[in-house]
């Protein structure tokens, strides 16, 4: 198995090959969603940051990841002019949209299920950019990409110790549990159109 | 005139004497709206370069404005702990709405219409930490509005090159000069709630 090596704990499943190979077929288009990606990891932040604004932990620890998917973007989008691939909009997959609509609309689950969502999606990232930094052929840029795993390993962990200092441990837990589950299951069937998260 | 010193020149009047009046009363209040400004002022950037993706320039000069606004509000939110002022939502003053309203829904008028706008913003916040900095009588507080005014300048003009960039230079001047008028309009009648933009 190729993805046994980098499996994530929090995740339930690990990546398929046919998830690699159709990365790998498709490098330009990844780094393109891979761009898209790092600002709507740092909207994702800064909405969170505005929704609960008085919550000074969770503040000060988005606040940290916000600039760093900033970085992260720039980077990227350096890589995307050195290839000359014309930065531009491409078509979200079904992931995001999917995993939002199992946000609670009522806090304060709304809340943990916000962190614990997120939490799954800087894991799955994680996993994703590992698995690109293992199998890509161009070497450079396989090194960038395993030049970002520590941070957003680190994001992820976040995410989880910012759910666990709202919410009690044995809630965060099963919540976590059931949203792995579907985090899973929306990857289950690959997404034609080539993505990180396809 | 105490505002003469520090007109900016793409602002049609001058900040009132009242504004400087309401905000050296009410500090704490001003602190925390001012975190809310930079936290606003990071989503808009971040908002633009969504919508706008295509556009190389205006996505690599409006992500170091989104860090560098996100640079602030940490900076801001480390006064506020100083301070003990705690972290939380405030009603934002009519400003940022009443100007959001007059932006064309129609492209592309809708993209010039959204840099001129934030050009003004930018400029009228680095007027009014202008005169925070002169006025404030905690000198430590002072001397760090002062100290972000650089950027702050460098902002609004990041705007104006944006606009002027992507259109014709006569055209950006005619609506530079509509919407100032407006701006200007707006800020005329005191907001009773001590803002920024009150």
């Amino acid at each position: 198995m190729l993805t046994k090596k980098t499996q994530i704990s929090i995740l339930k499943t690990p990546t398929q090959e046919a998830w690699i190979e159709q990365a790998i077929n498709n490098l330009d288009t990844i780094l393109l969603d891979h761009s898209h990606c790092e600002r709507k990891a740092a909207s994702v932040a800064l909405n969170l940051m505005f929704r609960y604004s008085s919550n000074t932990m969770l503040v000060r620890k988005l606040t940290a990841i916000a600039q760093e998917e900033l970085e992260h973007f720039e980077q990227v989008n350096q890589w995307l002019e050195k290839k000359k691939i014309p930065l531009g909009p491409l078509s979200s997959p079904p992931y995001g949209a999917k995993l939002k609509a199992i946000i609670s609309t009522q806090e304060p689950q709304r809340c943990l299920d916000s962190l614990v969502v997120a939490a799954l999606i800087e894991a799955r990232s994680h996993e994703r950019l590992g698995l690109l930094g293992k199998y890509c052929p161009d070497e450079n840029l396989a090194k960038f990409y395993r030049s970002l795993m520590a941070s957003e390993a680190r994001h992820y962990g976040i995410y989880w110790v910012l759910a666990d200092y709202y919410f009690d441990r044995e809630k965060v837990q099963k919540r976590l549990e059931e949203l792995s589950i579907i985090e899973s299951e929306i990857l289950a069937i690959l997404h034609p159109e080539p993505r990180i998260h396809s």
